[in-house]
């Protein structure tokens, strides 16, 4: 292998296949990024149990030259190291080259680089993906998607189809659902389907969904193909390929978890609620369970809070709208601060059913979206 | 007590005076905040073991009004909760007012907290500093002096002397010396001294200097007033007092570790040899002793380094300048970066003796700045 890459393309590659290496995994090959040079391009690989991330550098690219490719081939390079090296080159060109012994030499500038590579042959093959079901989504919807789902996954593997977001495809919507059992996040997008799709219904890792929105750009005009397979998901996105396995197992069905009815609405702005749960979670934090009280009456809310040894707090925010029976609930300050969070419409309605009954939160001017939390008990 | 108070003037003394908080004291009282309302203004205090700082926040500054003492009195608060509260209020104003049972409740906009007090008297009083031996000094100075000299104080209590750095006022110089016994930092500012001055060396603990230039502002121009006392350094500046402790115990003559020959003189880019120390770094601080080789011949020096597992970097650098006899010696990539970070000068003047005798890293344009670090035997 001979070639030559710009220095900037190459560090923005590495980074992105850097966020699927773990130093930590057991198979010493995938502790080091895949460098592949093609007639077309460099392909970077990274790779661990769940997730496997591709980046391809084109030679050009909107007529800017990014490499060339002398001589074609592979090489595996430890990850941690050339990633920080790549960065720290005092060039803006770099010019590597495999011996026939895996020595690879990096130069850039008046320095030279001499690294032990690892034999490419060992490196795993990334899963053959059959591109059948297929689908596509703007890229911006995706991240808000993921954003407003992912936090509510499990975090504790007692029933590990928790920890995944549901995905489910049906009538060109895709509805995402995610649950630890305390609390549900639920948000569906329109899709573009492909017209013979087969699969319908995906759980995706949590963990993969948030490595994928890190590497997913700003760039929101554009839309990311989604493949489905039975036991992996492919997306991609312009010159990044993302696989992550899937979890096994029955998501439960998450739909009777949500009340139909409802005893009192109230309407409040959405970072008045937020700040007024913040400032009463100071002192709730404090104890062990971070509880705030909650007390509507006529167009009124009372937030408070106490701990024995420090004190107390109470805030009152007046409602945009009031409807229905006045009420006393108490439930996580984090779950509630975590679901407001995730809602950028400027008012928020909320639903209760009785103090013992789950909380529904919606943004006011999105049906597309329901958070969900369990109250607990107090009074 | 009663006052009102501007949130910002608040948020600013709380978060300096938490810089002396510690919430691992074995004293209580000393995790609070000590707040004393009085009638030209409000003093916020803060201690640990080691350092005092005291926030004084005057009724009125350049036409702002930034507080109203409507009953004088004073109260200890819990630090942590407190510095958060202030920040998340609501309103531009807060209102705190403290009962006799020393409920202290804290009004801002909708928010109410009551917040349980500690008893002030138990609040143990401040060294008393009589303000005899004084010296006036540069803010910008006493922040550029701190960052070159703090970095080489030993990290270990093996000898406690060294954890501090010596300061020497003698002939209008102040003379602040560092040391772990394996590098030492040295500069030297002009100030102006009280003229019947009687104490001339203090050993300010490192970390004590370290929090001093976290609260200073970047109001150069401003001076800073140092008291100095048997066993308290006491530093005025704007609104703030900062007290440390000193450290007894002789400092060692570093005078005679500092060679007064050299055979090699060489003249580098100050950033150029920064960056190819760091790159040699990648490699050696695999090994364990992050140890980079030098050579240095006619106009050329060779940075390099090399890891068995990994493999070698070499680079060559021009040298600006090159006195002396061709040299090969290895040193910590680390010592000699921390040291290069804290030059500003554009070019260093390198001296060596021989491979097993100090460096000696001077910026060009300074003379008032030297910084050594001993070399490493390896060939």
């Amino acid at each position: 292998m001979d070639c030559t890459v710009q220095k900037d393309t190459l560090v923005e590659a590495v980074s992105q296949v850097m966020k699927a290496i773990s130093t930590k995994t057991t198979i010493p090959i995938l502790t080091g990024v895949k460098m592949t040079a093609g007639l077309d391009g460099i392909v970077l690989t990274g790779s661990n149990s769940d997730i496997s991330i591709k980046s391809f550098i084109p030679l050009e690219e909107n007529g800017n030259e990014n490499a060339v490719v002398h001589t074609p081939g592979q090489i595996v390079l430890p990850s941690r190291l050339f990633s920080e090296l790549v960065r720290k080159l005092p060039d803006e060109e770099i010019h590597i080259q495999v011996d026939s012994r895996l020595t690879t030499k990096i130069v850039s500038g008046a320095s030279e680089f001499s690294l032990n590579g690892l034999d490419p042959e060992e490196y795993p093959n990334l899963p053959v993906i059959d591109e059948q079901d297929v689908f596509k989504i703007r890229k911006d919807l995706l991240k808000d998607l993921i954003r407003q789902t992912v936090y509510a996954v499990s975090v504790t593997e007692t029933r590990p189809v928790l920890t995944g977001v549901k995905w489910m495809i049906q009538n060109g919507q895709l509805v995402c659902v995610a649950t630890d059992s305390h609390r549900l996040a639920q948000r569906s997008v329109p899709v573009e389907e492909a017209e013979d799709s087969a699969i319908h219904t995906l759980v995706i890792p949590g963990s993969s969904l948030n490595e994928l929105s890190k590497i997913l750009d700003d760039d929101d005009e554009q839309t990311v193909d989604i493949v489905m397979t039975a036991n992996q998901v492919l997306f991609k996105s312009h010159n990044v390929q993302f696989y992550s396995r899937l979890l096994d197992g029955n998501y439960p069905d998450t739909s009777r978890l949500i009340p139909t009815e409802s005893k009192t609405i109230i309407e409040l702005g959405t970072k008045a609620f937020y700040h007024a749960i913040e400032r009463a979670s100071l002192l709730a934090k404090e104890e062990r369970n971070n509880v705030v009280k909650l007390r509507a009456e006529s167009s009124q809310v009372e937030i408070s809070s106490q701990s024995l040894e420090l004190g107390r707090v109470y805030e009152t925010l007046k409602t945009e709208k009031f409807d229905g029976d006045p009420l006393r609930i108490s439930f996580s300050a984090k779950f509630m601060m975590d679901a407001l969070s995730k809602i950028d419409a400027q008012n928020v309605q909320i639903h209760f059913v009785g103090p013992m009954r789950p909380i529904i939160i919606r943004p006011i001017g999105d049906e597309n979206i329901l958070m969900l939390i369990l109250p607990i008990r107090t009074f």
